[in-house]
């Protein structure tokens, strides 16, 4: 009888693991750590719902991948069983060097390489541990394998990693509109000269996918209290690294204060460190700091967890100095603060969403006569230039 | 205790009437006649699960009414009971004077008024029946009525009728990518100087209903196949008048007849004799023609039946004037008919959508600051020039 | 490039036909007379949205057989693709004999064979004019077939047939509550000693399959307004077969009336004849009854069409023949009717549902010790003794 | 322009808050700290999606309070303002005294109060903070309220809480099988002489909701790793105080070592301190004490973190005593440990559930005729003698 376990996921009903190599990677401390991994960070502060981990968004990732892998060899696609396994272990592994709280901590610790870089320095340390078995997978992961259409299911405009997360993060969110035709999106995927393109009859699918992105980027992942949230946990992160070196004893002993402090020189060098983080450690220490005799500190802990935050205002212009400068000064004023310590409640920045850029994400339409072309290049489409440009919005960020 | 009535509705979960008035216009034989028109006509054909009926629909609308106006009134819009129960009415009744398959019928016979006309009739002669408790309904559903924003909850860019069957079409074709936020738009309704707005932050919610429309427009309601079944029954009936009218004793006695004969000079004379037809007497009808001699509507009618449809290419450039000659020919030549004969099986024709018309359709937006303006005229709005234009494309239909 | 149809399907996403001799059959026109015959007659008088047809319905479960013998071959079980494709195409044409709206038609007509035993007659046709293909497919139907689990796929008590029913009624009908875990079941769903059994793990959701079929049993099938709605269209073909005998003249011609009156004197001879049936033919007959002289077939008719039902009630006792006598009496003198006529108007019946018998309809349980036993001898089963005899309702039906 | 808040729900919709009260109560740290509490402990471990919060289950709670209230109020049933608002909150803080990760806490730190009277202490020093503002929702909450079925829906066999727990939990693990009908079961609710009755045609709806209770028990509370983990966090959390009374120094400093060594004597009397507790703190604690020395304590702590659990097996009998000896000798001579240490890696215990006890959580039904009776009395009912009972389940946790 076939090696077969099953898992309930409340997004595509049932997740199906074939193959013991993937049950033993799911296994792996490492990948275990990622449950404790929100997705979305903070933004269950605004979307209750939006507690899912990076564990459950990488089980389904590869549950698309399965099922996209399938599709295309149904459709004729030469893919390999060394080659099937790859890609799966390459998607299931994608996101296992992420760090706590999506990106904030990496503004703060010396963070040599970049998450995806993470990944691929774990997965090789893993393929060490597996004798090898992910030489595939790493192939894949990297882009350097062949078939580049395997690699383009891992990461490319239409990949199953952007597939799963618009899906799962507007489903625990309940942002139904964030919700996209994957499974239609999948069917109609196929293999042309080596690279993935999609049939012309998803061009309508497609827009959706591209809208669907934008509404979710402008409604929830940039939302104006997402967006305070995870601005205050980096000005959190960032006062605490400057008390840590100016006042250790001040703060508590653990993990973070070891990577606050500099003492990891390097994740690289660290590994073990940087796995043994997730984002209990963060969650706690803010939990403490909120004691801290910094006032600064205790006060946008305070405001963390107690959901008492900041005031953010998003606008299309780019905020006035003179706003910027009145509101620091008010609130050195009303909180006798130096105005090293006024800049941590009162600051400025910016976000940014670009719907489509067909210069280094190309969704490439296979018409039924052949010929390949950009979906910007597509007679009635949609997305037409107007949506090339990436749109870029500024905030003004203060204590009330 | 107070009147109530609950309807299970897939779409919904449940439907309530609350008033017996509603009860009694839904308990009327001409509502109940909605049971029996198919609101997709022949869409089934490709979509197996669109066949629910114009009733549910309007029923479906009803429901949409009642959290509208609930939400308005939340906010503080003045809506009398009285007006209240006209807005529901109007709706409800919106679609009472459709015809059977859509408009089908209205290309053949003496239709003298548009449907929405045929609407307004049957909602006179109900006031009449009902002792003019319909008024206030009529004056909302015409337009008369001096708070605008009611009528515009029943016909209007973003009017619970559209909002209905947007979201009940993708749901039995089971094109999820059509389905729309439909609670999220609806809960940002409000009223301002008169008019229905929709409050800034629903802006991404109104991109994704117009681009949803758009793709169901095209995936769906202009699929090739699904456009090419209902041209072959406007043929269909074309050719049963013309052989009504040339060789009456060849055509099986019965209403169709009747109307087909031009017996029933104009529907406005003759409104019970419309409200006696529906989907079950075209259909029934074209069964009969299966075994007409005339050869032409009998292949017609058997290709319906069966499901053997003619052949229809779409394509964005008009058809080239010789192809139309080559298969007319053809078709003369392999089944020996004149060309009036074959020009039932060989024809040309358009099909147009447009997502958004600023001119006569416009979306106001209500920005925080109060003012109101045009989705289209909406900084990094979607909505832009180019999707004003209507887009065209052009078919041709030939039997194989 | 494979061989591959894709049809949308609101239930479960889209249905994969992967043989050419699947769609040849789909497109045969007994087949897609499916369309035209309501999988839950005129349940819809209730749940407006219970209008989908045999045809939706079957490939519903041609869709759940490619699941279950999916699953069964990766856990091991022996299926060649011929007996893969037979199963395929046995649940495929389980319904193809079904009459127009359910078995009202055959209470009346002189049906020699029971609609199961019809559709293995279209069968055996069909297996003529495709050349022996269905020969397999027969054999699972009846089972000969040696692999007694294929059959038990197409007919038992946890067969693809029953799961797609009560997943799409309840679906349609908007009784959410009907839902069952069919993708649970097939995922536990295992050969063992060549008979279909369960695994142990699925024991709960196979009491919930059997309490949800027992909710649509007396919340949708047994409802009081659909049982009347479908008694009364079996009077009304009792009424006209009798008025067709004595006073044919009366009667307007049809295929309806060629059955009535007797003259395919038997459905297996007349094959064709009962092909060309559908629920158009019955649904415009009685409009046209409506007005025909007889005044009890006029008023059923019209009682039909306009939704103006006979009254019924259901209880647990008998119905007292003093009721059934008064309520004669009552309709005889108010109408001036016949005691015969009156009998149209007023009468008595049983509905009976049983939730479980364990003796004709086993539900085999595979332990993880390898035994296999029944659900109802299962310690601390919810489906005990009591749930064993069947449930018999009364009904009394009369016009007020 | 009334108050009014909108928040996302992916189980409901939307979930609307109508009064400033409500949202000054959610916007308060203790209700804020229900953020940091998981609604279903570890159950994550099995099922990936269950990570949802206790702030959510009772802001769905209060959603469907809301609901069943204007159901209510539409019936006829009087409910002044102040009694509405009073429900909504007594719903709304129900869960307010929720120690971390459900009841494991509670097994090994002095809490001299159950959780529900621990809710009731910290609703009553919240009604002080606002002023008794809170006076009527305490009455409901604790059943001093005259109108009874005020109490009824915030505690009884159906009220708002059970039907969000079985809802929201079937919804986030992905056991659709758990998803019951409230939105029925609500509009079915009505006041009978001051108590909460559900009407007769609900009764199929009542059952489908106990069995599916009944499911979600076996299936996912009790499922054997769930326990397992969670029985493992009982026996962490008691291993941790033995050390922290016997060897203080070896643990680290914070609230849990205060509250384990019993510095808190009570709850009662450290109110404040208890709601600085959530999960975070434990969860902490847990990935601390993997580095303990003591190697039992390190060995859970690790096993919990890794999700390398104990085996556990349930069965219906009793364990044998020889087979807790055995395991109990091997694990001392494998691990070279003392009796009680070994006890803490090999253990036995009980699991129990009852689907129905008349008793003491009456399900009254309201029938036609007027009479009330317990769904237990109805005939043919499902819920008979043979459900009353409650089943109990034997287990054994041993390390492997």
């Amino acid at each position: 009888m076939a090696f077969k376990k099953i898992i309930n996921d409340p997004v595509y009903g049932f997740i199906t693991i074939h193959h013991p190599l993937i049950f033993e990677l799911i296994s792996h401390p490492w990948y275990q750590r990622l449950r404790r991994i929100k997705q979305m960070a903070l933004a269950h502060l605004v979307y209750p719902g939006a507690v899912h981990t990076r564990l459950h968004h990488s089980l389904g990732a590869y549950h698309l991948m399965c099922n996209a892998l399938h599709e295309l060899k149904e459709k004729g696609a030469e893919i390999t069983e060394n080659e099937d396994l790859g890609a799966k272990i390459a998607i299931l592994l994608h996101d296992i060097g992420h760090g706590p709280f999506s990106h904030a901590l990496e503004s703060v610790i010396s963070v040599d390489v970049h998450h995806e870089q993470l990944s691929l320095l774990l997965m090789e340390e893993l393929n060490r541990q597996f004798d090898g078995q992910l030489t595939t997978a790493i192939d894949i992961f990297t882009g350097r394998y062949p078939k580049k259409f395997l690699h383009q299911l891992v990461s490319g405009q239409l990949d199953v990693d952007r597939m799963d997360y618009l899906n799962r993060d507007s489903f625990f969110t309940g942002v139904n509109e964030g919700v996209i035709g994957y499974d239609r999106i999948i069917k109609m995927l196929t293999v042309h000269n080596g690279e993935l393109v999609v049939e012309e009859k998803a061009i309508y699918s497609i827009e959706k996918f591209l809208i669907a992105r934008r509404l979710m980027y402008w409604q929830v992942y940039l939302h104006k209290t997402v967006l305070c949230a995870e601005v205050m946990l980096v000005k959190i992160l960032q006062r605490a690294r400057e008390l840590t070196l100016e006042d250790p004893a001040s703060m508590p002993d653990g993990i973070i204060k070891d990577f606050l402090s500099g003492r990891y020189t390097s994740v690289v060098n660290n590994l073990s460190e940087f796995c043994a983080l997730d984002d209990t450690d963060i969650a706690f220490s803010i939990k403490q700091w909120r004691h801290h005799k910094d006032r600064v500190l205790a006060l946008l802990c305070e405001g963390i967890t107690d959901r008492r935050l900041l005031k953010l205002r998003l606008q299309n212009q780019p905020i006035a100095e003179a706003e910027l400068e009145d509101r620091l000064h008010e609130i050195m004023g009303r909180l006798s603060l130096s105005a090293p310590e006024a800049a941590y409640l009162v600051f400025t920045g910016e976000a940014v969403n670009r719907t489509y850029n067909p210069n280094n994400e190309k969704i490439n339409i296979l018409f039924k006569d052949g010929e390949v072309r950009d979906i910007s290049e597509v007679d009635n489409a949609l997305i037409q230039h107007n949506l090339y440009g990436p749109v870029k919005k500024f905030y003004i960020c203060y204590y009330k």
